[in-house]
């Protein structure tokens, strides 16, 4: 991002931003026309300079620090909704993800009647938010399989051994499974400690792959406390771990950025867990944007969305538009994989591969279970149905 | 927290939690009461094993890991709603902040009707979870003010420049002001990057200090990056600030637990932004249980919180709620401040006063701008209005 500045420093009265650019968020808001518009006007000052513009000391500000409000209509075929398209400038943001998803939704998040949309970065914005390192074909590489939906399954249940899990691991891989994942609730339990689950899984997934041809991944947790998250990843990866699993919502967006950057180098898996209250009402950010644009704008390599037709209540509509989003054009960036999952079986496989084509990740956790006792005849089956 | 183990690790068949405690969650359930209790049954499965029951392997996994419903009734006074107590092994959370919270609310973020409603932690949560350094009494004798409510204010608005934010908070604190922090949006953006403007800031309240005899802190936002936030902690330390300001919805209640565990040693104050989608429904999170009880099991001193009467919609009763949490019995964890804001002015403060006693942060920002040219003035107004 080339950085802006302000012209004169000292007296306060002629600094102007110059250079800079600006990103949109298409706001949808609830309410007739003048509330709507009233609504608009307040994010404009709510998200930036937060006060009362009447108050504004004169020429201390430069204008373009505030939202501004560059498209209003009524929302296509709803009843009493509103699209305001509101830029703000990339200076606000401060080059940081923390500090646009402030400026996007921070104090907002606390009002009613106002969800995000949809995200427009700019170039300035891409600048420091470049994206996925892997993506769709990156990934598709590292697992050696480029013509059909990836499998990915759930080590699980918690309580087990992590010597249980290994062997659970294992036959996965045996079975055809391309990527074979934590459950999102193993971190460091006295039952599986993290150090030893990891090393037994990827160990367990690496004589697999040796020993039936497969190049399936091992993908632990790594989803800690806050001072802790690097040390696990970077650890994982020294134990062989092929990717990470990262609850953004429990560690902030941030932390799948500054994993994605970092010289550990594997691809990044996002769940859903605690982040699902932004995404089940009329406010807060729409699924898309959620698990779409922002994941990947984050550096997610797949991103795991509940699934309709399972124990979760997103519609199919949101959840094409989850897929479409990490898959549009988004600047540069790269595609990411689509992981649709939450209470999957195998009957769900075909209608799944239809819904969401080939590039997407089809993530059956318990539903490989209930199917025979044989693990890795189970595996097959789920492999024949993407096939 | 005595750490839990297992009797026989290898055959996995053998294995039984002893010595482990349960903390409890209270969950609001909308429904009738057959779709309620089904529910309560689901969150114990769906928190833990995350794993059909009928397919748990016999005897692989502990009873105890799974959750259990401890009591089940209609809220009193409502409408279709009841209210679970239901109770989690103290291992399942790991002794970690991120995955007590994955326990208390992580899948179940994502379904529909369920609200964490109150959070009774265990000894052994408490254990690793401790809660504030300062609390109410101790952040009194870090502003020696021991007799009244304490004066909080922001610096604002974002697009000033540092010498600007400097002067000030010269002002405030020449005025009266306790508690002089960064509007919750400047963290380093190049109109006021954060090294200048946070030595420049604690400078300008340093001198004030010594010339009027006060002993206002500046309290700097250091919501930045993941693997930034504790450098910049530190580093505003080092330039002498006296708190510090933190967005856990931004960074995850995490980074308030590390930076409060830290050898830092200031006070932490939590910002609401991006937090609300959690607090705003039916479902999510309640908010006394978001803004009061979290806050303060993470560690903060001081919780920031939308009032109601300003502009934002939390109810008094919502409000009223919150302060009992920071306040209440929590095992030996220390009250930490309310701190009631969002559009307060000075017409305000008798009745914030009189709602919350004198144990509360009272935060103007913009307000303190309209109601005059001399800032030192209206800060003693402000003084005035709660002595």
């Amino acid at each position: 991002m080339k950085r802006v500045f302000f012209e004169g420093y000292d007296d306060g009265r002629t600094r102007r931003l110059i250079g800079g650019g600006r990103f949109s968020v298409v706001y949808r808001l609830y309410g007739d026309e003048q509330t709507a518009r009233g609504m608009a006007e307040d994010i404009c000052t709510e998200q930036t300079v937060e006060f009362p513009v009447r108050l504004l000391p004169p020429g201390a500000i430069p204008q373009e620090i505030m939202g501004r409000v560059e498209d209003f209509r009524p929302e296509p075929e709803s009843d009493g909704r509103y699209l305001a398209t509101i830029s703000f400038a990339d200076e606000t943001a401060a080059m940081e993800l923390t500090q646009f998803l402030n400026v996007v939704f921070g104090n907002i998040s606390i009002k009613r009647g106002i969800q995000v949309a949809r995200i427009y970065p700019s170039d300035g914005i891409y600048s420091f938010l470049s994206g996925p390192r892997f993506g769709v074909s990156g990934l598709r590489g590292v697992v050696g399989v480029f013509d059909r939906p990836l499998l990915f399954t759930a080590i699980k249940p918690m309580g087990l051994s992590a010597r249980d899990m290994a062997a659970l691991a294992s036959r996965f891989a045996e079975g055809g499974v391309d990527v074979i994942k934590d459950d999102h609730g193993l971190t460091n339990q006295t039952f599986a400690p993290f150090e030893e689950r990891v090393c037994r899984c990827a160990d367990a997934v690496r004589e697999a792959n040796a020993k039936f041809g497969r190049k399936a991944i091992y993908v632990p947790n790594v989803t800690a406390p806050a001072t802790q998250i690097m040390a696990r990843a970077s650890h994982a990866k020294e134990m062989g771990a092929g990717g990470l699993l990262v609850t953004p919502g429990l560690v902030g967006l941030d932390a799948i950025r500054s994993l994605s950057g970092s010289d550990i180098g594997i691809p990044i898996f996002a769940h859903p867990a605690f982040i699902g209250s932004y995404a089940l009402g009329k406010e807060g950010i729409a699924c898309d944007a959620l698990f779409g644009t922002l994941m990947r704008l984050s550096g997610a390599d797949a991103t795991i969305f509940p699934n309709y037709g399972g124990r979760f209540p997103l519609s199919k509509t949101e959840c094409l538009a989850i897929a479409d989003a990490a898959r549009e054009k988004l600047g540069t960036l790269k595609p990411i994989f689509p992981a649709p999952a939450g209470g999957m079986e195998l009957r769900n496989v075909r209608e799944m591969t239809l819904s969401y084509g080939s590039d997407v990740l089809v993530l059956i956790g318990g539903g490989l279970f209930g199917i025979g006792q044989d693990i890795v005849a189970n595996c097959r089956r789920f492999l024949d149905e993407v096939k």
